[in-house]
């Protein structure tokens, strides 16, 4: 069964692996007219590209996206975009070990007991490279999703012990500082956090939140497809994601009702319906209540580490190993655009099904034609 | 866009109201041979069913469940298998001025926001009696994955601030007590918790744990359909869940990869790989590694409290409301068995996709028939 | 892998056997708002119904459907939409022989090839009563296409070698004739045909055409869900079609370019663009080109035929056999509402599909909210 | 809605212009472990490739086939299969005219109202050239089937009123003579008939049939994946064809019972379950019955002839348009190994979908391991 395809409307499909020719993504079903370039999808790879911080592998790749179809004369003509990244800086030899062992953490064991083998280069498929793919898709849906008002915004909450401050929240902080922190205070402690377990041969881990405003009440659909059970499932996907919260999240366990339940009331400026608390983090069954989507994703450390660990290679036998090579001492920066891009992509899938969920809106849209 | 089919390989669809005439799953492509009987299922129901202790409502619903197709001389035939629950304790009365407003964490918001109208008999279709199709279509797919060894069990975790304790588990406890806790002391903390809330017109949430063991390695797709996103989707998709963790969930994100790690080793007696512990929850990279599965939901309190809440009617006025009707003060003891039957549904489908990950195993099907 | 699911956007599942308790269909993903009531679905059903005519087989079944959740004050509310009909003829012993032999141009074989066994009574799951599902999800998009101006019109083209004469076409003729010829005259030939055979105990095939006005241009995707190949995929799927042509067909392969392409011109009156012909039966490229789309499919003889025939048993002897029972001579004027609802499903479902084609649409339907 | 993507366990997804970069194709899902190289793909490409006869287009493209991804160390991954194919020989300059005006026959019409505008150059997505993706999929899955011992085999049956006679059956001819066709003598004449009618400035059609054999009983869901539902939907999705045909087709509608019925015998010499005619072609109820499966598609002629021709160009106006440009005066021999090529995907797909079709399969499958 295929595995590497998402969504229903829009549907993309991510391809490659991280010391492969190119990795790349098709996305099918995406609606033509809208203007596209190059550069609109290269600023949010570059945002996950490695090598920009100490806090990321040394590993140097461009990342340059081609776009091979479904772009003409500067705008979407509806039929499936193809997207196409090089990989030019592969350094295979560094990963000519692994084919002999299982690395704690990684995906190699699974692999192995899967396929009856692995391309063991980096982690071949289950390289973090495989998100560009994402990334990429990410893009072009938050451009839509932008000019029609909704805002997708991912940043780094922590960092194993160290929070984002929100009371000094700033947004270009996120794209500026090297932990993807909205705080720049926080920022630099995280970095010193970083450094010092990287200095321990260590990982770390953190968390990302991605917060969404100007999605319209109604987004959604009940029982299977709920809006957040979607979002779990595309921000879970994204590998080293451990849980998911949405609003409040694991502290509603621990709740009374009348602690956990937003009311509602009408807006004096707007006569509007909103909720005077948001621990339901925008989503009442499964649907949009019309207020922000907040959402969490915790992701563990970085599994490759310098220090010595023991494990098992192929013959069986109990091994102690060192791992080598150019590893990002923590994920969580750099995954802060890949779980952007699938919150934007689930999103804007939702809100298109979302067009057909009332017969009037259907004969509305014919009889207007 | 539909919403109400869940699965790739064997598809559920469920269907049906709070205070429609019935409710239903319809199962479609489950596997011929199996041997399947109404108690199969009913078991299962019971679990669910209301009215069984003082944590619950006091709605009475027999839940008895009519097989209607999909089964020929005791034995599933390979074509859908329709199941059908009658409602036949709706008091609609008790819901007649939900009609004029909006229940604080309640959809009735939502859906009306969606689809202009709402059957706010008893919250519809986002009722919890929705997950009657769930559990039933659960149900036999415990029956084919417990022929193969595979063991699905979910449980109580915690109510409020009480916890259960691992190291008094015992299995019966959570079919025997009302709390579905597998330790009968902390059932007992609970149950008094509870009472107390309840007396305080409110509710109190908890969270559920599911273990999985049994599952080869090797299970899940990488990249979207990951084993642990299509259980987060699954679990997720479940009313009131508002926090999904796989394996230690929210704590990786405070740890170090040297903590986080799971060794591998080769067990001494079988002389097969192992994990010395199981941070991971079973899965790496989105593939099942032969441990124990291990997730757990966060369930939020019961909306619905007898305490005056704020809201606003339809008319767009600000009022206050007190609920009545027949509400679980907790919904954790009867969701166990729903987070039980999403898992196993997952976890089945994705087998059954695994059969053909090697050109080898399709190569053998063929070849020995 | 399932197999009884048909549709995108809106998804209908069908279940139930020939002999079994019952039959029916969820259609999940129907737009909420919109009226309906059983009389809408009744007299569609009723245009199935077995037992109205010489041509049909004797059992007689009310077929009376029960909507049993989905629809709310009579509207729809956007949630599955579940129809029951109850089998109450079921003559069961009539079948006891089939289970121990394979019918010529059944699927008794079939079906014990992939399952290992089968639910014989009266061709259990590949039974024409599966249909019942279909019509009754083919009664309510109908009805929206209808409220959208889309007409959906099938007939009976020819039976046997008696073809009607579109010179004489009266809409009436098809409610109203035992053959639903639109061709009185032809009719009249068709059932003496009919009857003829079904005195040399024999039977007869013919051909259903179906006609589609209204669907505005630029309906289907191009490459795989073209609308033609998704017709292909509805209409083929309805037991005993074995061929279907779009527009003029078999005979295209025959002609030269000259002879087969429809030119466009300016109507004069209305200043759009027509075609002047339509070889093409109003699909180009996979996408409706606005105007007439048209279809035909080729039933064959019914199988069940009562002279003598060889066959084989499950003892793997060869045997002769003489089937008795209630069969139609003919299933050509039964299914010609079947193939009317499996056209209607499709085109509702890609209509739907077309709302997020350009970028604009989803940008005005989101900004007028 | 994507339109792109076919297929339910192995999916393929096409992407590209005619004369875009490049064109493409991803094939997720497909079984891990098979050897597979460049060459493997790259005959079936040289089948479909221009400018090998004088019944071809004169553009020269070499369609050289790239493995981007899912091939490591000589074998399929189970990973996504990126497979790329530079175009090298646009004119674009030849379409110059055709972004003003609709050609007869041409989805340009359809396009433009679907999407608003469109990639006028050589037909853009609409191209015969997007199948290159088809057929580099299919030639994949074509040897996985051949190591199953199923042969899929496409021929030109007719051109025009030229048939191909049978009796004079050589397989070497389909890929050695420039009609595809499998009579040698039949092919000199329709060459001369393609020929005839390129100096009269027209064009052909012709009838491509396909014939499997190997394929097991018991391949196909009933209902609405049946397997001849799936084929039609597969075939019929390859421009151009009009009408698709099972078994005898469009003749089993003038047939009586007695005379289309294939009666069962136990073959002498294995003991097994055999059909003594194959009116069917192969399927029964949707099933595979392990006799010869055959398909014929009707292939309209290429639209685009050099004649003049009435049409509108977007300002509305009527207008004479010649159409100039490399185009075949015939499709029907180059879209013989894209039938082939979507047969092959759809019986391997759908025998895929078949090792779930009974409990014990799966019990078995993973009480083995």
């Amino acid at each position: 069964m295929s595995g590497s395809t998402f969504g229903k409307n829009i549907k993309i499909t991510t391809w490659g692996e991280s010391h492969g020719e190119a990795l790349g993504v098709v996305i099918d079903g995406f609606p033509a007219g809208m203007e596209l370039c190059g550069e609109d999808i290269q600023k949010f790879l570059d945002r996950r590209k490695p090598g920009t911080s100490s806090a990321t592998t040394s590993r140097k790749e461009d990342d340059k996206v081609e776009i091979l179809s479904g772009v003409f004369e500067g705008k979407t003509t509806g039929t499936p975009i193809s997207l196409l990244v090089r990989n030019t800086n592969q350094h295979s030899g560094d990963y000519s070990d692994i084919a002999s062992y299982y690395r704690p953490g990684h995906a190699d064991y699974t692999f192995d007991e899967k396929y009856g083998f692995r391309d063991y280069r980096g982690g071949g498929r289950s390289s973090g490279r495989e998100t560009i793919g994402r990334v990429a898709a990410g893009a072009i849906c938050m451009k839509l999703l932008s000019e029609m008002g909704v805002d997708v915004m991912a940043y780094t909450k922590s960092i194993g012990p160290i929070e984002a401050d929100m009371a000094k929240f700033e947004r270009n902080s996120i794209y500026e500082s090297p932990s993807a922190m909205p705080d720049r205070e926080a920022d630099k402690k995280a970095m010193d956090y970083i450094m010092k377990c990287r200095e321990e041969q260590d990982s770390v881990g953190g968390v990302i939140e991605c917060r969404i405003n100007g999605v319209p009440a109604g987004i959604g659909d009940p029982v299977f497809d709920k809006l957040d059970a979607a979002l779990s499932l595309a921000v879970m996907s994204v590998g080293a994601v451990k849980a998911i919260e949405i609003g409040d999240g694991v502290l509603v366990s621990g709740r009374k009702g009348s602690e956990n339940n937003d009311s509602f009331a009408i807006d004096d400026s707007t006569g509007k319906v909103v909720k005077k608390t948001n621990h339901a983090g925008g989503i009442l069954g499964g649907i949009s209540d019309g207020s922000e989507i907040v959402l969490r994703a915790h992701v563990k450390p970085t599994p490759s580490i310098a220090r010595s660990q023991s494990t098992v290679n192929k013959d069986n036998e109990n091994i102690e190993i060192n791992i080598h090579g150019r590893h990002d001492p923590v994920v969580v920066p750099r995954a802060v655009v890949v779980v952007e891009a699938m919150c934007a992509i689930t999103v804007l899938d939702q809100m298109i099904s979302n067009m057909s969920s009332r017969s009037d809106y259907i004969k509305q849209f014919y009889l207007q034609k």
